[in-house]
């Protein structure tokens, strides 16, 4: 099981303002934090700042947050300059570059990352037309996405699928779908990975927290082994360790075991 | 959605004193809380109480809880003695029958309740050899089960299948197998309702309640229509709804956003 720790995001306010004034303690303190709250894998981004400073940015928050884990990251940013300045220091274990996606343009562009640092990569499943409306529209995209990598030279398993969830509040049967198109792509391409921000399914109704929690434990059924997640939310932390245990995915529930003794089952 | 509320029940300390005390003020008040919270109908045990005092018990019991609501009761029992009078004063719509088995003499002993008093009924997976020990075996008992009860009368829709869950600590792939027990039933009969327990998942394993709320969510996936929870317990409940909304059963989110407003979802 994969956990990205998504937390440092300048998304958030306090996290861009630690940024911005290079704040190192902070943004350790929230390293640290998601280290032991389990995370295997933490999400760099600073998106939010100005084009022209981020590429420093993630840089200087790359090797931040190196001092304080041997956590691989997930560099994270629409910016191919700020992602080659923040895979330049990266230096435990794979990277994951996030993301690449079917538009032309973005996939010239980050594809020569992904094989200069050896890195995986989160591919969004869009393209030019942008995300696709419908389901059969969807397994298209991405069935095309995933081989034009893999003949690329990218290996299945550096891959990760980002189905792009909608909210279920405009479209009634997105779920459904997205769940389908999981099955589908991991069928079709054994050993791929699969990864999924939360938030977006509740998008527009209230106490999103339950809704996010519930798809969770549906889209890891459904073959997704590595979410973007708040590794300090207790409740979705231990939902991750059960529904894994469920599906006998943690034989003889060893993790689950380890992750009560660490104090991670909690709340 | 049917939600079926736990909390009376004799296995639970302070509930067999009452009903040995027939305090009915503390009853009432658990019935209530229950139905506050989004319960549509009321489990109603008192299997603990030695057996010549459980017939007098139940029936005193069904009263009580009925003078405080207009919920059906699932009428809970392995004595058929108790159940013919708890059945006798139920007056709120259907009752539920909890329940029948395979076994032939149990089968024998509830199945002329089931007719006498219209009711419906929780058929258990199992019969005189009791518990089957693999999956090839829980389907041929639940075949064999729920076609006995069509064959003798007893609509699908009146029947409430429970696929007897074990512990995923002494069987890695219950869940797995549970979860396909139960889309095989609901493909098989459509119309059935499926029932089942949370906690029995969880036995033998530390924090329990993260794995039975990921069991929730995964066996309302399989067409798990009629769970027993404690409606009380805010997480568990919000994930009812939640499910419901994702999985497109609760078109528009009408029931999610009515639960909201009704304060269920906080917490």
């Amino acid at each position: 099981m994969i956990i990205i720790g998504e937390r440092i995001n300048s998304t958030k306010k306090s996290i861009a303002k630690a940024i911005i004034e290079r704040n190192d303690g902070f943004l350790q303190e929230e390293v640290i934090k998601q280290v032991n709250a389990g995370a295997t894998m933490l999400d760099a981004n600073c998106g939010t700042l100005p084009a022209e400073e981020e590429p420093a940015a993630l840089e200087w928050l790359v090797e931040t947050i190196q001092c304080v884990t041997n956590l691989p990251l997930c560099i994270d940013s629409p910016n191919p300059g700020a992602l080659a300045r923040g895979l330049a220091v990266h230096r435990n274990g794979k990277p994951l570059i996030n993301s690449i996606s079917g538009e032309t343009e973005r996939f010239k562009q980050i594809l020569p990352l992904v094989k200069q640092y050896n890195a995986s990569v989160v591919a969004l499943c869009m393209d030019d037309r942008g995300i696709p409306s419908n389901f059969e529209g969807s397994v298209e995209v991405a069935f095309e996405l995933i081989n034009k990598l893999v003949d690329n030279g990218i290996p299945v398993h550096d891959i990760y699928f980002d189905p792009l969830l909608r909210s279920v509040s405009t479209n009634g049967e997105t779920v459904i779908e997205t769940l389908k198109l999981m099955d589908i792509v991991s069928k079709q391409f054994p050993g791929i990975h699969i990864t999924c921000g939360l938030s977006n399914v509740s998008h527009g109704l209230p106490e999103r927290k339950h809704l996010n929690r519930a798809f969770l434990v549906l889209a890891m059924e459904h073959g997704m082994d590595a979410p973007i997640i708040d590794p300090c939310d207790s409740a979705v932390r231990a939902l991750v360790f059960s529904t894994n245990a469920l599906l006998y995915k943690d034989k003889f529930c060893l993790n689950y075991s380890k992750a009560f003794r660490q104090g991670l089952l909690l709340g």
